[in-house]
């Protein structure tokens, strides 16, 4: 087998598969230095509320707090808005945190499908309410885990900026998919679903979500989790949907916990940007491998795992 | 001062500069884990040559190798070619590795101006020779510098990969430029210079070569280097731009090295490919800071340093 270029479903996107340099999957077993983290101090425990800024809203169980939500106290955008000068504007939007949950040490991978059910509904919620300000174009959801991967604080958390523009990779996916459809009168993504339950990419499904590593992987185990209706956003998911999202979203990162000794890791949400149209979607980022020059100078990623491997590895029980 | 969303000189490109978050530039020198590094078993020093694969050219002094230029061992891309499946073709190329001097322990900062000339001829010897491939579209040529910029052999190098395809992020700056000159009738890598060296973003120039920090900086310290001339490649440069650029490199990788602790980077070149046309120039990318889910899901980055301030630093004696 050679090492192999490969394009992306529809994005004018490169990864190199350079199996000539391929590792095994137990080679990317995360040696991480056991850090003694008690959680004592964590701004993110209970009994810390008053440390945080005010809280925007609480799910409780019991009479007590299972997830919170409020705004970052270091915001990488803010709320003062100003004058868009062409090539200058104000950061304007608001920037979110999201506690998952009570507990220190506890990641998403350890909750249970009801409480991930509910965490999304959270993330919808807050995403619908900073859409609601006629100034907003995109809301970002995203989680970091591990330092490696930019967290700063170890208590599991998701984050949420709102922003006046855009992004450029969210746009570049809505009109690479515009291409798409114009060119074959269909969806990418509902396209690659079906055509990945089917071969050796192939993770999960059930009746509602499918789970897959992408053909044109650009990270060792690189997992993207999607609704199999073809909808634009977190509000458009019903019940069932919820609910298979979630067993999708477990289901990786619990194989990557358990699998590769807790891996640092990035997840991010794309949606459809206002009346635009692009199928909803989460993608997990394992950060085991570093960009380099050649990708930060060309865009084209080197990968030494074939997702064939990877999914191989994220299908075993 | 508010946080900024700052759009690229040409690019559909945004940084967030969060001001809000911001460190001074001290606060940035690098903590490295000083390596016990004395180069024992190093296959890129004097005495290990016959351990590299079979050496492609070599620069002498004194009748010993100041430079040598060899095929990598574990290449991204290989030259056996395959046919192209539209989303899937061989990873055709070629992957050279150029150690940069014969002393272990040393950088291209410490290099003098002569050699970092020399270097540049090696580079553009290299580049040639590849592109005389009529299957080759452009060649990359790239550095990494430290473990964290994904360099996984202390000894000073730089890479060259040819590659079947313009990258898409060359390719992107080539379209951009194309539009910015339809619009205004100029190139916009020859306004930015002009512009930078007349502001708080100039590090340094001459009369042929110009190196500042860009607007819409990602990373702290990201710094351009160009000639003034607008050349479309390392052939095209005469010997004083040559003799120019060697110093804009050498100032602003001393700078890093010394007035950071020798921080890891990145450095890659962009140049035209085949008939198109981009102004050429270096990027310098210094890894202080780690993209995370908010960056790879968005493509926006936020960097938490102003360039105005890390030109500042960067001028400094």
């Amino acid at each position: 087998m050679e090492n192999e270029l490969r394009r992306d479903y529809f994005l004018d996107r490169f990864v190199i598969i350079a199996v000539g340099r391929a590792k095994r999957p137990n080679d990317y077993v995360h040696i991480g230095s056991v850090e003694a983290d008690t959680g004592r101090g964590c701004f993110f425990c209970p009994g810390s509320e008053n440390q945080t800024p005010p809280e925007i809203s609480r799910l409780e169980e019991d009479g007590k707090w299972i997830m919170r939500v409020f705004p970052n106290k270091f915001p990488a955008v803010s709320p003062e808005d100003g004058p868009d000068t062409g090539i200058m504007m104000p950061a304007y939007g608001r920037h979110e945190v999201v506690v998952e949950s009570p507990e220190h040490g506890k990641t998403v991978a350890d909750l249970s499908i009801e409480r991930i059910v509910s965490l999304l509904k959270v993330y919808s919620g807050r995403v619908e309410a900073m859409l609601a300000d006629p100034k907003i174009e995109y809301v970002m959801v995203f989680k970091n885990h591990g330092r490696a991967a930019g967290a700063s604080l170890a208590h599991t958390h998701t984050q949420i900026i709102s922003l006046p523009v855009v992004p450029n990779l969210v746009r570049e996916e809505v009109e690479a998919a515009g291409r798409y459809h114009q060119e074959r009168g269909t969806c990418p993504l509902c396209d690659a679903w079906v055509k990945e339950m089917n071969g050796p990419r192939r993770v999960w499904e059930d009746d509602y979500a499918a789970v897959f590593t992408p053909y044109a992987s650009r990270n060792p185990f690189e997992s993207w989790i999607m609704p199999k209706r073809h909808i634009k956003a977190l509000n458009e998911l019903d019940a069932d949907e919820r609910k298979s999202l979630a067993s999708g979203l477990k289901l990786v990162l619990s194989k990557l916990k358990a699998g590769l000794n807790d891996p640092p890791y990035n997840m991010y949400l794309h949606v459809s940007p206002g009346e635009d149209d692009l199928h909803m979607h989460f993608e997990v980022l394992p950060r085991l491998s570093t960009w380099a020059g050649f990708e930060l100078g060309s865009g084209i990623i080197i990968n030494t795992m074939a997702p064939e491997t990877a999914a191989e590895f994220l299908r075993e029980k």
